[in-house]
């Protein structure tokens, strides 16, 4: 059904970031205005071979491009900033970000060529952007990023509050979130509050920063050799208490990957990253100080094949290798999928002499999203009318609605919707009201959507079974072949070690072929078809394997 | 170097289960006598695209197969038993096992159609088997499967222990381990210690079945609708607890899934499931039950895709689809590299209106191996004087050998070897004696080994980026392109949607080959190389992607 608001209600949907962790995208629509909250991508499963990241459709906000007054950003992770360059190319949407925010949007741009023609603006915690029917402010929230925002978009059913990712860390690094607005926010009236459902599973209070840089500290002063030091680029506040630790302990900070580099110039820059220039020192100076005065850090942190770590694990690096009384830290936890890469990591590290720390029992690392008691200390200060969790899947969404109705907001007030669902609400009421298509969008190389279903299940099989390639050049009317036919596999078996295998097929191949081409209507399709059925249950039955068998048939 | 071991010494190696998870395979030499222990399995990693199952290189045994006397089993797991057919194909070694396990060889060997020949021992925990200058004896121990069973094999220089997968589980299901005789075992002498390292990180004591079994009835007494239980089919401990809760609160039991199915049949013949005939029922008659008289017991604990539990949560089991107030209960941890597909198998079954019960809080689940306090017991009893840490990654025997060491084993009596080392030892000294190759052996459909690495690089290649084909048939004397040249391409783009990027690619072929046909010296190898170097770089730049070149050239 085609989403219908109606005049007196205020519009909220997802083009991402509903049943899934990842592309948050989010709107809010009021009769001819619409504010889109974040522009994030997501990051491939296992099973989207070869896909770069995925994107949402973006059509919905095409349609309604007329209507768009601004897209607002809660801050610079990925996930909520990463299909900025991608809509931009569609729509040039006036942007507004916080500093560190905006400083990661604009080398994107510039990076994508369209920094020339982009209208964005610094905000802060301060900034109220007033349209004419509606307004945007803001509140400030702790998160594993500096400059995160909470998003409250006022219109006249109500106010939409959209938390961003967060976590109440009484102890951050830099500001605390605004308990005391957040309160005046409630007070003031929340009409339908989304929020971050990261970590609906985890009954825990998310440790605090602060406990992280106390033992990152207590570490740096223990451990006598050199420290490798690995996490997200991203996490500029655990970067500030490493290089922090580093300056205390008097260890010199060599830097490595791309994305730590940018993450330290942009940290620094911004003012979030304090430690002084000398406080560095580039890879050739190394050799020249002592192991004790040396921290590594590093990309790496989620065993990504490429990053400096793995490649320091695995040999591979040009400019460091481990050696005996090394200490690796990693200031992370694997994602779901990531968990053998970082084993694997860990124990080219651990056989090369170092000495790993990691995991949970470490305190070496916390998580950037609050878990229960947060999620309900969020809900009773905004004690919304209506619920929507957002920023998780299905299953943490549902707990989360659980949470809801635990401190007091009616079931049925509760929605858990999915992406390109419009939820419409009036001040009294709220109704499901239609949905648009907001699918999926495969990026790979420079090609955004031109990767589909058909192209990911044929790489499905490829890597699984391999392929099979037989060809053949014919003259229909002489009826004769004229080349081949021939067989090649890739990814099937050696063909080296395998010619009795290919001879045989061949042979087969070639009598059905001019048998086939008897046939007063014989035609290409025919030829194909023969091969098929001629050469897949044969390799089937010698290897068991079902390879991809391609015919290609030539006329000459 | 080649492995020498001296007359007086007993040498100690393994051919799969040092440094992995997988394929346990040991092996215990002295002089012209050689016990086996275990002949195990690896499911591959993720990177092994299209692999079944990996196993070791059994060259070893194989040349020394006039010494080998006894090939015993520990359990029958998987990772301990898997390999057996592959190893009897090649060596018809005698087995020994207990009788579960010998149950599931049986079947693997029933399979393959090697029963005929096989020579098969049933032991239990006072077997022992004399050789003549070795003997083998044996000692119960508690793990996730019935009948598990420690190894002693009694050489001339000293006893060598082998204690298989092991937990101290005080209240298991089934008989406990046998405590007495491990002391005893322990005070008699053991030269060296072939120890469990699965757990090596986890500082807890590993939880008693009992308290499982405890949780398990208490969900069932509570649940009002139906039951869906999903475990390991191998884990028949757990399955007798769950069918002795289904008979207490009155739910009949219905069984899903080819393995669980086995398992069940295995169980209750061999006597280890005791519930009656009449508590289980078929599918068909689970419509004419109520819903809280309900127990399916199924597959698809770690979310594999063809598993019962995982098409009845996407809707394609035939008999079986979720209904509200069903619940499931995941009696499991997901296996690292498994955790996505069990949480987008939780997600579906959530959207589709099941409650979910997984994870630690629930206490549904608790491993088969000991942590590190049952390391630690296991070290106390045995008080080996050489100790080698075994069935564990790198980082785990690392950690292992740092629990020996605090039991008072000096660090240089502790030996963290790979697959092929061979440790020879006399009844006072111990040194790492020689090499042999002990590589991974891929199994894949019916073929076993004849995937190799190239072969995988190629289904890599072609997983992520695809394969294009470009093909064409000359003749080289006249100069001449008689058909194509012609593209085809599979897992790259969608090719009905990029017409004009082929044609463009066949025109520049079709000119860069006639060119090349120019050259006197023109051969397929340089019509190869002109379609390798025009079609890359071309897709390259209109692209940015790297798909596999693959040229075919028929001559006429």
């Amino acid at each position: 059904m085609k989403p219908s608001i109606k005049n007196n209600e205020v519009g909220v949907f997802a083009l991402g970031g509903l049943g899934e962790i990842g592309k948050n995208t989010y709107g809010v629509q009021f009769q001819d205005e619409i504010i889109i909250v974040d522009a994030g991508i997501k990051f491939p499963e296992d099973d989207l071979l070869g896909i770069d990241y995925v994107i949402p459709d973006y059509s919905y906000i095409l349609q309604n491009l007329n209507k768009v007054k601004a897209l607002v950003i809660t801050h610079g992770h990925e996930d909520h900033i990463g299909g900025v360059p991608y809509l931009l190319k569609q729509a040039n949407i006036p942007i507004y970000a916080g500093p560190l925010a905006l400083a990661l949007i604009t080398n994107k741009l510039d990076e994508h060529g369209l920094l020339r023609d982009a209208e964005l603006h610094e905000i802060n915690e301060d900034t109220v952007l007033k349209f004419r029917k509606t307004s945007v402010s803001f509140f400030r929230t702790t998160h594993s990023i500096p400059d995160a925002l909470g998003i409250v978009i006022k219109t006249p059913p109500g106010n939409i509050v959209c938390t961003g990712d967060f976590k109440f860390d009484f102890t951050p690094v830099g500001e605390p979130a605004n308990l005391h607005r957040m309160a005046r926010i409630g007070e003031s009236g929340v009409l339908c509050l989304l929020s971050d459902s990261t970590n609906a599973e985890i009954p825990e209070f998310t440790k605090s920063e602060m406990l992280i840089g106390d033992s990152i500290r207590r570490i740096f002063e223990k451990v006598e050799g050199r420290i490798i030091f690995a996490t997200f680029a991203s996490n500029i506040s655990r970067l500030q208490q490493t290089t922090e630790a580093a300056l205390k302990t008097g260890r010199k900070i060599a830097v490595f990957g791309r994305s730590m580099e940018n993450s330290i110039v942009n940290g620094r820059r911004l003012g979030y990253i304090t430690v002084p220039d000398d406080a560095f020192v580039d890879a050739h100076e190394l050799k020249s100080l002592p192991a004790e005065k040396i921290l590594i850090l590093c990309t790496g942190s989620q065993g990504e094949p490429m990053a400096a770590l793995s490649r320091i694990a695995n040999g591979t690096h040009r400019q460091i290798s481990i050696q005996p009384g090394d200490t690796v830290i990693f200031s992370s936890s694997p994602i779901p999928g990531n968990t053998t890469s970082v084993n694997n990591v860990i124990n080219l590290l651990s056989e090369a002499g170092a000495e790993v720390i990691h995991g949970k029992i470490n305190n070496v690392h916390t998580s950037g999203h609050g878990g229960q008691e947060e999620q309900k200390l969020m809900l009773r200060l905004m004690k919304p009318k209506f619920f929507m969790p957002v920023h998780g899947e299905f299953r943490m969404q549902k707990i989360h609605t659980q949470l809801a109705q635990a401190v007091g907001i009616p079931k049925e007030n509760c929605f858990i919707l999915e992406n390109g669902d419009v939820l419409s609400l009036t001040s009294e009421t709220a109704r499901e009201a239609g949905h648009f298509n907001a699918g999926d969008v495969y990026v790979d190389g420079n090609g955004v959507g031109d990767i589909g279903n058909i192209v990911l299940r044929d790489r499905r099989i490829l890597s699984e079974e391999g392929l099979v390639l037989a060809v053949t050049t014919v003259n229909y009317k002489r009826k004769e072949i004229l080349a081949g036919p021939d067989i090649l596999s890739r990814g099937f078996i050696y063909m080296r070690e395998s010619g009795e295998l290919i001879n045989e097929g061949q042979k087969l191949l070639f009598h059905a072929i001019r048998e086939a081409l008897q046939d007063p209507k014989c035609n290409e399709s025919l030829v194909r078809d023969t091969i098929i059925d001629t050469l897949q249950p044969f390799l089937i039955e010698k290897t068991e394997r079902h390879p991809m068998v391609l015919p290609m048939i030539l006329e000459a």
